[in-house]
């Protein structure tokens, strides 16, 4: 077990205001809300889902949302995959390539020695040829199996073959490689997540859809059928899920959500033929509590900058107290001015909680989360989770 | 000591091309050269220098800097300070108010039970009685003393009292509490280390200067002339160093510099009236060292993103292969384009070096440096750096 931190010991049953700041702050009410939420909708929808565990890089979270109904998680690196395996995830996707012989010689050991199923993507005859590689030299083949997903470029402009064709080969070379599985497509579109419009995120996933489209059929008439499509996020995942292509789902921010996705307008599910009433309002349960170490009668300077929450997606909001303007102060500092009213600022010492900007890159600031039962400003700690992974870049 | 993770074991005298991505790799040559330009600069100035280890959290590099001349080191959070501290530092400065009284517990037991002399800044009454009450419960009056600063804004708009009299009450409050030392003033414009052009910067310190003449002069004529006056940053330092009023300079990302420093016009010293030839000029020491994951005929995608740099000082600069552009892949991926040709960009599985727009966040990313003798893309690896505070933003 993870040696908790002097700061955040002896705080179980403590009230919010008493956690030494910063510190990442999860509301457990809303969060378990977004959980159920969530499993609700791919339950009735026949849909697998399958988290993207980047957000959290918890074995507790992962935990909670296999207990939900979610078959899996997926991460971005070897690292991450390993530090969930090591913490008892059963079932774990590398939604990404993974070229160095090393990792691979990492990832096949642990395929071999742990219980974990283990898959990850390629979308290159030499990434294919390393992977084949290092489950030869581990000993995987009659040990067990690596899932091997194909991915394709449908949109984002990142990692993955063109449409088409170009999977059949390697998905034929999966299907015959000792000790690999032929598991389907990855086609994850990010920049679609951010879109700001529903008629946007429709018209990227459209686009998606006829790229996995496209692919799908070359496959099934070379007798490959992907057995799986999986990808979407929090931004457009009712895009996917009404599309019939994708099979399992890949959203992982609606667990906690940030002020970036609260800047996209909201899909109507009405209209994407959605009737059965669901309620698919995700509610903000990440906060970073912070304190006031500084007043002046024009500001509040709290203790948090960005070396405690990420501003690659744009700025944090102040949730509360409420109406006040944040504003860069540095690594280790924000500013709160109380434009329309300067006498709603905080005192000197009292709580502040901002909305990160963007989930995933927040968390990976902290090695704890603090789980609060009752919301903030009045709630009472119940939990404190781990971030496994916290810093598993590799 | 901390554990070396097991995808660096093994690296010392290895090739720099071996290392595991994404690392963060420093070349010893071009640090140790910024270290010996920096150091003797102050000395022939007969200015103290104290580096801001905000930047390198590292007690390795610390003791380096101690060793080449530098007093201390300052640090922004308490957490940061005790991680030091323990790693045998003996002389921190917390460039920063601290309220909370759990934190200054944390601080004033440390100072009683740790060789290292440690100070802090206030800039309120209320923010001085807590100082005053932690150090009397802590027992700290005769057995040790506290090194209390007044922070004053001089320009930056975020901590710090007022210039002039404001500084005075507290001054004299300090003077007389028992286990606290009046050590002067803290003294710093963040704003000013990234205007761009040296006339901006030259304005922005006489601004600051003027602010720091004017409460000189009122403490001194309060019979509590401030034993220091401490700032600067390595924006700006060479204005604070020629003002004659800063008696200890705070610069701290000379020994690793960054894409954004690379940014400001460089100052001309023999316009500053430095006229002895010195050599400030600071090469970059700290790359990330990322792979080529996924390649497409137009662009080269690696495995390294904003969980690997920050980005809140504008993007990361390619350094080798050279003429490449960077664009942003997301959390774990940054895509390379070679617009004038393409034919430059790396094959799959070559390694990229990137330089950080920004190095302070972007070392609290890590837990370990790589030196790296020799430079990249050619060097071998020499040593491990740990990063002791890594995340210690409390």
């Amino acid at each position: 077990m993870a040696t908790v931190p002097e700061r955040f010991t002896g705080l179980i049953g403590q009230s919010v205001r008493a956690i030494d700041t910063p510190a990442l702050v999860v509301d457990l009410d809303a969060m378990e809300q977004n959980l159920q939420r969530m499993a609700r909708f791919v339950r009735e929808r026949g849909l697998r889902l399958r988290p993207h565990a980047k957000m959290h890089k918890s074995a507790e979270l992962a935990r909670l949302q296999i207990a939900h109904g979610a078959v899996g998680v997926c991460v971005q690196k070897v690292g991450e995959a390993l530090a969930l395996a090591r913490a008892g995830i059963g079932d774990i996707l590398i939604t990404n390539e993974v070229i160095a012989p090393a990792k691979l010689r990492r990832l096949a050991e642990a395929a071999r020695e742990l219980p974990t199923h283990f898959g990850l993507a390629v979308d290159s005859a030499e990434g294919l040829d390393a992977v084949i590689a290092a489950v030869e030299r581990a000993g995987l083949p009659g040990q067990g199996t690596l899932d091997v997903l194909v991915e394709i470029d449908v949109g984002q402009g990142r990692c993955g073959v063109a449409p088409g064709a170009a999977a059949v080969p390697l998905a034929q070379r999966i299907a015959t490689a000792p000790g690999l599985r032929w598991a389907g497509l990855q086609a994850y579109h990010g920049g679609a997540q951010h879109r700001r419009s529903p008629d946007e995120r429709r018209e990227a996933i459209a686009a998606a859809a006829a790229a996995v489209h496209q692919t799908r059929d070359a496959l099934t008439a070379a007798g490959l059928p992907p057995p799986a499509v999986t990808g979407a996020g929090t931004g457009s995942f009712l895009h996917e899920a009404v599309s019939g292509l994708w099979t399992e789902l890949q959203a992982g921010s609606y667990l906690f959500m940030d002020a970036d996705y609260a800047r996209n307008a909201p899909d109507d599910p009405g209209a994407l033929g959605l009737t059965h009433g669901f309620d698919l309002t995700f509610d903000h349960a990440l906060y970073l509590q912070a304190q006031v170490i500084s007043r002046s009668p024009d500001r509040a300077v709290i203790d948090a900058g960005h070396k405690s929450h990420a501003l690659d997606s744009g700025p944090p909001v102040v949730a509360h107290p409420a109406g006040l303007r944040w504003s860069n102060g540095g690594d280790e500092h924000g500013v709160l001015h109380g434009d329309a009213d300067p006498g709603s600022l905080p005192a000197l010492g009292e709580p502040v909680w901002l909305i990160p900007g963007h989930c995933d890159p927040t968390v990976n600031l902290h090695d704890w989360l603090i789980g609060v039962r009752g919301g903030v400003p009045d709630g009472h700690v119940e939990r404190l989770i781990h971030v496994n992974a916290r810093g598993a870049v590799d």
